[in-house]
């Protein structure tokens, strides 16, 4: 039988098969720039429309996976005759694919640095490359800084919710694949977790990798204290046991016989607020003060922010499906649009007029003004040339082609993140925040706008 | 700098590193059982226990990759060392990191064939293997399949909603990392979709890549026809338009001009069904009746469901964001439960018995009782050795660790779920459904469930 799927397919994405993990449109584009003589230098924005509900902030993330691709992207010959093939592509002349064989990104990229906070309409990052160049990596640039973008943002919101107790980030089996578990455990170390239950990320950016037992464990035995003890045997200074499996105060007054080396209790299901309030009794009465409570099972801000209200005695918050998928507003609506070409020495600003869809044109920077106590007070998007008594968030990352960029840790990333986030007035870090921070546009930039809109608007009319 | 990150990551999954793709407690978990001596022959079944908010029915997706994973699995030792190095594995014996070492899979995995439908409480797949292997598998297993589930499922509904007009994935960039976005297509494809943008996709499944330009496009040039008719010289076969980029019905006037080799337009904004109407009258009155009305832009399937209510003259429709993040409901809750222990040649049912979490123990099957005219009637979830006058869903896919099923096509997928859909009666498939399809628990497995809750509860109160 023709195509016959034998092997099963993992369905991975790798160094080399990552060039045609986009939108073919990015493909017949950048063929017919190539066939009509349009590849001209260009100018794509990376940015958020509109902020997702409840959220008033984002903790840009993602920079150094885009670092990857753009300085690691090849079309090799396997991909370039699969695309030679499509019927597509059969008036597309042999030259375009000789260009895309030699394809690699010469342009230039400026961002915000990772766990940057920045807000609606802000770009996070620009490109600035030949049309072509500029325009294949729209798709990975977007999932990237989207997804990435997303979770560091949702995370941030559970940490502060969390008031200094411990996040930790238990959601890879709920993410949207693999890969978006590694991402995710990142996204959220930078949000502020304290580690990951992902080993993968644990081992690849050297965080902490979480975790002790699951039901299954005490299951495997026919009583519970024998799973409690066996297990203790084993991980004799990791002892943290999950007391939930059948009675969580029954779980409890069997874990405490443990003793002095009990180091924590897990908690999954239930009343949790009543529930920790008991086992901390139990605790607490067999001389354990030092055992920590964690809790886990479908965690998300609100619920921490109303056990911790409830003064429930929880040390630390395991979160998993609602952190890893941002549940409440699980798609972050990033778009990357060109504003600007340049076109035989001449630099033309762009925008489209799409309904509810507009954009500013030409390239901007985003200038971020500071009160006398060091905190936001408020941020212009202006041209990249103008200048104010400000600091301007996007800075250059690769310069024609060449990384020119320090590429912090993500320990480094997430410090920087905590940092930005203490200067972030405190109103707009209520969990149902309606405060939008303010976010002016440049006079500059908005005469332009007008007056492009008004070229355009005649223009169609003609 | 100790640790200092110098070359940026990439952060893919790979055959090596899948193997650390995982929660750590599943190694603790694996730890004990091995120092422990309880690597018991187990049961798990993986189950969703409570069907999204909308959804009445399930489209089981993922298993070939889980196969993948199955039959791949190794412990290489850059990963053994690793794990060797954590301080929570320090009593940890050389000889579990031996056994890790020579790990393979070969247990025993049931599974219902991808596209199958399935219902809450049923098992999807079922594994039984050596405690240590069925353990440390149950990350990426739920991962995969409660991913790739949620999005066939939530494609399966758009392209009902769709009544036979063509629906097509355009989702890669707001998928939850590039993986997501490979896997949402297969799924989408699976769940009635005609094609994907995802150019990746394409390529590994055999299946139709579709897209053609952006604004950018339209953008790159100084007017909108000399756009229209580069497009038109490069693709002469495809020249589908995007009209929306400054005013859609001027858009559509000058697309017209291209004349008969025209194939189809597109709108991404603005009233969709006012324009779309405006336009096939444009196109109609120009004679350009066969050429096709794409929409795109946030759509769903109450979206899609509104426009073909008001008669909205639309060919296809580019789905993207709300399909492959399921945005009304973003994570499927899939679990995957240890249900039975073979120890000493003795057979042990298991369950546990948390708040609300309660699940039925041993191993089971699902049995589908069709009508008279091969519509599904009812399911009944027994005892994996029941013998009923009905469908077995869970099939033997791998047997001692050995494939014994024949992957399918994704293609052969898709028709296989297009027919069980179609078994489906109406009242399961409105969008809104409030009903829910029988499924019952045979006498025997709820006898069992009573008598081993007794005893639980009867050991718990000694």
């Amino acid at each position: 039988m023709k195509n016959r799927n034998t092997q099963p397919k993992p369905l991975f994405i790798n160094k080399e098969n990552m060039c045609i993990a986009l939108d073919l449109y990015q493909l017949t584009m950048a063929a017919g720039y190539f066939e009509r003589s349009k590849n001209h230098t260009s100018t794509f924005e990376l940015f958020v429309r509109k902020l997702p509900e409840n959220r008033s902030y984002l903790v840009a993330a993602g920079l150094e996976q885009v670092v990857y691709y753009l300085n690691n992207l090849t079309f090799t010959d396997t991909y370039i005759q699969y695309l030679k093939n499509l019927p597509l592509f059969k008036n597309v002349s042999r030259e375009f694919f000789r260009y895309l064989r030699n394809f690699c990104f010469q342009g230039d990229l400026f961002a915000v640095p990772e766990g940057t906070i920045v807000f609606a309409n802000e770009p996070i990052l620009r490109v600035t490359a030949p049309a072509i160049e500029a325009q294949i990596i729209e798709t990975y640039l977007l999932s990237m800084i989207n997804y990435q973008s997303m979770i560091a943002s949702k995370a941030s919101r559970v940490v502060y919710a969390a008031e200094g107790k411990e996040v930790i980030d238990f959601g890879t089996r709920r993410a949207h694949s693999p890969q978006a578990g590694i991402l995710a455990a990142r996204a959220c170390f930078i949000g502020g977790c304290i580690g990951t239950s992902n080993v993968l990320t644990a081992y690849e950016l050297g965080i902490p990798a979480i975790g002790t037992i699951a039901h299954s464990w005490i299951m495997a035995y026919d009583d519970e204290f024998t799973s409690y003890k066996d297990f203790q045997r084993v991980f004799p200074e990791n002892t943290i046991l999950l007391i939930d499996t059948y009675d969580t105060v029954k779980g409890a007054e069997l874990a405490v016989k443990i003793g002095k080396r009990l180091k924590g209790v897990r908690l999954d299901s239930g009343d949790i607020s009543l529930l920790s309030r008991k086992v901390r009794k139990i605790l607490d009465n067999a001389g354990l003060e030092q055992v920590k409570i964690t809790v886990s099972g479908d965690l998300n801000e609100y619920k921490i922010s109303e056990l911790l209200k409830k003064r429930a005695p929880i040390d630390s918050f395991g979160v998993g499906t609602e952190m890893v998928t941002s549940k409440d507003s699980p798609a972050l609506n990033g778009v990357y649009k060109l504003v600007e070409q340049e076109v035989d020495g001449r630099v033309i600003p762009k925008m489209k007029l799409s309904e509810d869809k507009v954009a500013y044109p030409s390239t901007k920077q985003v200038y971020r003004f500071f009160d006398k106590n060091g905190r936001f007070k408020k941020d212009t998007v202006g041209l990249a040339d103008e200048k104010y008594d400000a600091e301007a968030l996007l800075l250059p990352i690769i310069r024609s082609g060449k990384l020119s960029y320090t590429i912090p840790t993500v320990r480094e990333i997430q410090k920087f993140a905590t940092g930005n986030f203490a200067r972030l007035p405190e109103k707009f870090k209520k969990l149902d925040c309606g405060t939008s921070y303010q976010v002016l546009f440049s006079k500059r930039l908005r005469e332009m706008k007008e007056r492009i809109s008004r070229n355009l608007i005649g223009f169609d009319k003609k």
